[in-house]
C-alpha cells in the first residue's frame, strides 16, 4: 500500500477548536494548506499533541476525514488510530485505509502498564488483521514501552507494521533499535519524537521526525532536516539549538500541549478554547509563555515583537532559563526524596 | 443525595466475559450477587480492576445499569464515570444519577500527567456540574497524581465531592490527606485501594478499601476489616499477612487484571476470555500462577487443592516469593542503572 | 553477644559542631545524657542522620567511642560501620566490638548501586568475620536496596546477622520482610526508620524504630511506641499525626539532616556549623522553617513561642502544608515530564 | 595553569589488583603506558570506573601519584579529588597540584541528594580555594545532579572551574549546558561520559569525552572521535554502533564496573581480584561476558576468538540482545508496578 518509506518531517498536528472546545473544521483545514505550504513532509493527526485521547471516537473519525480531504494527497498522512480495544482499534485501521492515508500510528497500550510479551501480542495481533500499515508509537512518559527486543521480534514477524515513532528522547535507545531491525527490513522507517535531539538522532540513522514545533515553525523544522542530511554540521546546529529554546518553552512551561496551542496562535490561528479546564493560574502563565514565544519567533521574523518590546540580549532566553531553573529544582528535590 | 458516609469494604468488581471477550450478563449477574451474598458493603464497577478503558462508551453504561439492576439497592455503588472530557464525563454522571447510585469514582485525567492546578480544574468543574456526589480517585501509578493540597481543596470548594479512593499504598500520604481534610469535613471518605496495607491504613484513620482481593475472598477481606475496627490487633495483622501474599500473587505474577481474573475462576465463575491478546508464555505462567492461587486459596478452605496436591509447608509461598524474587532483582537492576 | 533483641526507639543521634565544623565532645556528651534522661531505649551514632559520610574514618571512630564512653552502658547503642570496602568495614566492627557496643549497623553499598547478588555478597563476608552482631541497614534513597529475598537469605546463612533497620517507609515490605524472616528466626529484629509511619509499622509487627525525631522529641516518640504496644489505637494515631507534622517540617523543608539541626537547637542544644556549604537562600529558608518547629514544639510544651508569637488556629501548620504544596507541585511536574 | 582545553578522549582509568584486591603497581603502571602508546589524549585516575569510593585516602593519593609519575607529562591528567568534606577535598587538590596535574574532577556530593542551591555553595567554596583548576563531574545516577542553571552560575562565578564531565547520557541537557555557558566562557570544557552518545554529543558541540570503553579499545574510541570531529559521518556512525555494542555489555551484564575489568584482561592485563565480593552467580555470568567480550573484541582483530569459537553472524551480539531484553524487562515492569 505505502510505496515510500516514511521519511522526513510529520507535523503532529492540533486541531482547531470554537469557543465552546468544539472542532473548528474551517480552521483546522486552513492551517493544515498553510502547513503544507510551508514545506513539511507529511501530515500526523491524532497523535499526542494532537490529544487524541480528549475526543469521542466519532470525533477521531471525522478528524481523520478532514485532514485527509483537505490533504487531498498533497503530503502523506500517518492517522492516529488507537481506540479501546483490538476490535476497536482494528474498526480505526479499516476507516484509515477507506481514506487512503500512507499508514496508522498506534500508540502501545496505555493507562495500564503492561510489559513486553503484551506489548508484542497486541501489536502482532492488530498487525495481523490490519488492512492498512501500521506504524509503532514508542512514548514512554505516557504508555507502555516499546523496547528494542520487541521492535526487532515484530518487525520479522509482521510485514504490515513499517516503522516506529520513538518520543523517548534517548538517543543509544534509536541506535539500538536501528541496528537491530534495519539489516533484515532497510526500508523500516524510524522517526523521532523528541524535537530537541532531531539532528543528533537524523546524524545517527534516523529517518526523519514527527515534531510538535514543525506544526510551530514548519520553516525551521524542515530546514535542519535539510541541512543536517546534508551534513551542514555548523549550520545544522545553530538551529538545532533554537529548536531546544523553542521546544524547552512549549513543553516546560505549561500543561503539554497548551504551550504548543499558544505559539501556533502567533502564527496566526485562532486555536480557540482547549477542553480540558484551566484554572486563573494557568491561564497568568501561558501570558506570561506566549510572551516569550513571541520573542522568541520575532528573532526569526516569524511574528512582530510583542507590545512593549522584547528584552535585550539574552533576556528573552533568561525566562526559558528560569523554566529549565524550576523544573532541575524539581528534579533535585525528588531526587533529594529519593524519589526518582 | 448520599445520607452515608462510604465506609467498609467495596469491591471493585470485574466483568464477566464469554469465549469472545464479549461481556457476559448473566455470569456477571451472578457473580454480583455472591459477593453481595458474602457480605461485602459496596460495589465498583468501571474501576481499574473492572477494566474500564478497555471498554466503549456504550458498554460502560450497560455495565453500570446492569450492576446497578442486579444490586437492586442491596449494597451502596459506586460507580466508576470518566470519560474523554468534562463534557463527556458529566454525561457518565447524569447517566450515573438516573442509576440511583451512591457516588460516582472519577479517576484524574490520564495519559497526558498533569499538575495540580489542572487536576483541581478538572475535578471542580465536574463537582460543580455533576447532579450526583463524587469520589475523587487517586492512582498515581496510572494517572496524574490528586496531591493533598489539591484535596484539601477540592474538599473545601465543592460539596459534591465527598471522597477519595487513594490507591497509593503510602502510608503517611493517607495520614497527610486525613489531617488536611477531615477537622473541615468530617463525613468526607477516605478508601485505601492497596490491599496490602489495608489493616495499617484502618488503623491510622482509612474509613475502608476499595480491594480487588475482595473480588476474590470477600470472606477474609471483609473479617479483617472488622478485625481491624474492633482492635483485635493479632487476629488483624494474622489476616493482613495472608492477604498481602495474595495480594502479590496476583499483582505481581501476571498482567494486571489477569491474575485477579484467574483467582475469580477458583472461586467458580467462567471469566470467559480477557480483552488484551496473550502470548503463549503468558498463558503458561498464567497455569503457574493459578496452582499457586488454588494452593493459597486451598489453605483457607476455599477451594480444594489443586490436582497434585500442593506442596508441604511453606512452598507454596514459595512461588510468591520467587516472583518478589524477580521483582526485587528488577527494582535493584533499575537503581543500578541509575533510572530510578 | 547480644543477649537482647533489639526493639523500642534507638536515636539516629547528630553530633554536635563547634563553630568551625569540627566535633564538639562536651555538647556532644550532654546531648546523649539528655536523650537517655528523657527515655530512648538505644542511641545509633555513625547513621545517616549522623552524618556519617562527611566524618574521615578516624572521626568516625572518636565519635563511635565517645558515645559508648558517655553511654556507659545505660542504654544499647548500634554504631554504625560502613568504610570504603570490606577489609576496612571488619577493623570498624573490630572497633566496635571492643567497645562492647549491642551491634553495629551497615548501610548497603552506596555510590554504586548493586544487585541482590552482590548485596548478599557483601553481607555475607561481612558477617563471617565480624567478631559482633550486624544490623543491616536498608535505606533505598540513599544505597543499594536490600530486597525481601536477600533479607530472608542472609538471615539463614549468617547467624551474626540479627536485624534490620528498614528506612524504605514502604509497609507492606516490612510485613513481606516479617514473613520471610520471622518463623526461622523470632529473635531477628525489625526496625522502621520512616517516622511518618511508626505506629503502623509496629502494627504491623516491627519491634521499634531508629527515627530522627526521637532526636528532637524524645518524649513523644517514646511515649508513641508505648501507646501503640499497649494498643491505645485512638491515642497513639493522634501522636502519630503530630510526628508526621514534625517529621514533614524537618526532612522536606531544608537539606537533610540540617532540619533536625535545626530542631534539636531548640530544645536546648549548641549544634555549631554543619559541614556542608549552605547559601544565603537557605539559611533564610532555615530561620522560616526554625519558627515553624518552634512553634511546633511550642504546641507541645518544649518550647516558648518564638518573639512575635505563633499564627492562631492551624496557620503553624499552614506553613508546612505550603511545603507539602510545593514538594506535590514537584512530584506532578515530573511525572507531567514522564520522569518518574 | 591550564594552558589548553581540555578536550578528546580521557580515559578513566581502572587500577590493577593483586590476588588479594590490592593495588598492583606495576601492572597498572604497565596499563598506562599501554593507553598512552594508543593514543589516548588524556587519563583521568580516581573516578567512577576507577572505583574511587572503595579506596582510602591514602591509597587514592598513591593513585593519583603513581599515575601522574608513570605519565610524566606525555599527557594531560584529571584528577578526582572528591573527599568525605570540603576541607578534605581541598587537601586532595593541593595534593593534586603538587602533582601537576592539568585539573581536578570533583564529583556533586552524594549519599545524600542535594539542592541545587546546596551543590551551588559546595563548589563554589571548593574553587574559591582550589589551588587547581577544577572539573565539575555530573553523574545523576550515583550523585546529586549538577543542573544547568548550577553549571552556568558556577562557570560565571568561579574561573577555576574549567569544565564539566557529564554522565548523564542525556543529548539536550548537554546542548543546554553549552548553550548557557559557552557564549561567555568559550573555553569551558564540555566532556560526555555516555560512550553510547559519543559521536552525537561531539556533533551536539561536546569537547571530548571520559570514556570507559577507551580504557578497553583505545584505538577505536580515539579513531571514532577523529572521525566525528572531521565530519566522516558515515563512517563514525558504524563505528559508534560497534561502542554502543560493547558499552552495554561491559555495564549492562555485570556489577559496574567488573564488565570493564574483564574486557581489559582480554587486552593483555592483569586486573586481579576485585574489591566487591561476588557470588557465584556472578562469577558465572562474568565468564558468559567474558566469551562475548572475546568476540566482540576479535571481530576487530583486538584479540583471538575463545576457544570453541565465536558464533556465526549475529550470534555474538544475540548475547548482548538478550541482556537488553533483560533489561527492558525489568523496565517494562516497573513501569506496570508504576515504579517509575
Amino acid at each position: 500500500m505505502t510505496t515510500a518509506k516514511l521519511s522526513g518531517i510529520f507535523v503532529p498536528n492540533m486541531v482547531c477548536y470554537d469557543g465552546h472546545g468544539d472542532v473548528n473544521e474551517a480552521e483546522t483545514r486552513r492551517y493544515i494548506d498553510w502547513l503544507i505550504a510551508k514545506g513539511v513532509h507529511g501530515l500526523y493527526p491524532n497523535g499526542s499533541t494532537g490529544e487524541f485521547t480528549r475526543f469521542t471516537v466519532e470525533e477521531r473519525k471525522r478528524i481523520a476525514e478532514m485532514v485527509a480531504d483537505q490533504t487531498a494527497g498533497r503530503v502523506p498522512i500517518l492517522a492516529g488510530a488507537a481506540e479501546a480495544n483490538v476490535k476497536e482499534t482494528l474498526k480505526a485501521c479499516e476507516h484509515a485505509a477507506e481514506l487512503g492515508v500512507a499508514a496508522v500510528a498506534i500508540v502501545a497500550p496505555f493507562y495500564y502498564k503492561l510489559g513486553p510479551e503484551s506489548v508484542y501480542a497486541y501489536f502482532a495481533e492488530i498487525a495481523n488483521n490490519s488492512p492498512i500499515d501500521v506504524t509503532l508509537y514508542n512514548i514512554p512518559m505516557f504508555a507502555s514501552p516499546i523496547d528494542v527486543t520487541t521492535v526487532r521480534r515484530l518487525s520479522e514477524d509482521c510485514p504490515r507494521i513499517i516503522g516506529i515513532k520513538d518520543s523517548s528522547g534517548d538517543l543509544p535507545h534509536m541506535i539500538r533499535m536501528i541496528d537491530a531491525v534495519r539489516p533484515n527490513r532497510p526500508e523500516f522507517s524510524f522517526l523521532t519524537g523528541w524535537d530537541a535531539a532531531l539532528m543528533p538522532m537524523l546524524l545517527a540513522g534516523a529517518d526523519g521526525g514527527t515534531n510538535a514545533s514543525a506544526g510551530i515553525v514548519p520553516e525551521l523544522v524542515t530546514r535542519l532536516f535539510d541541512l543536517t542530511q546534508s551534513h551542514q554540521i555548523e549550520d545544522a546546529r545553530r538551529l538545532q539549538y533554537d529548536i531546544v529554546r523553542l521546544f524547552d518553552a512549549i513543553v516546560y512551561h505549561a500543561e503539554f500541549p497548551n504551550g504548543i496551542r499558544a505559539a501556533i496562535e502567533l502564527r496566526g490561528f485562532q486555536m480557540g478554547k482547549g477542553r480540558m479546564p484551566q484554572s486563573e493560574t494557568q491561564a497568568a502563565d501561558l501570558e506570561v509563555l506566549r510572551k516569550t514565544l513571541q520573542c522568541l519567533l520575532a528573532e526569526h521574523g516569524f511574528t512582530n515583537e510583542p507590545v512593549g518590546g522584547c528584552p535585550v540580549g539574552d533576556a528573552a532566553e533568561s525566562d526559558i532559563a528560569e523554566i529549565a531553573e524550576v523544573i532541575s529544582t524539581v528534579v533535585t528535590e525528588l531526587q533529594r526524596r529519593g524519589m526518582i
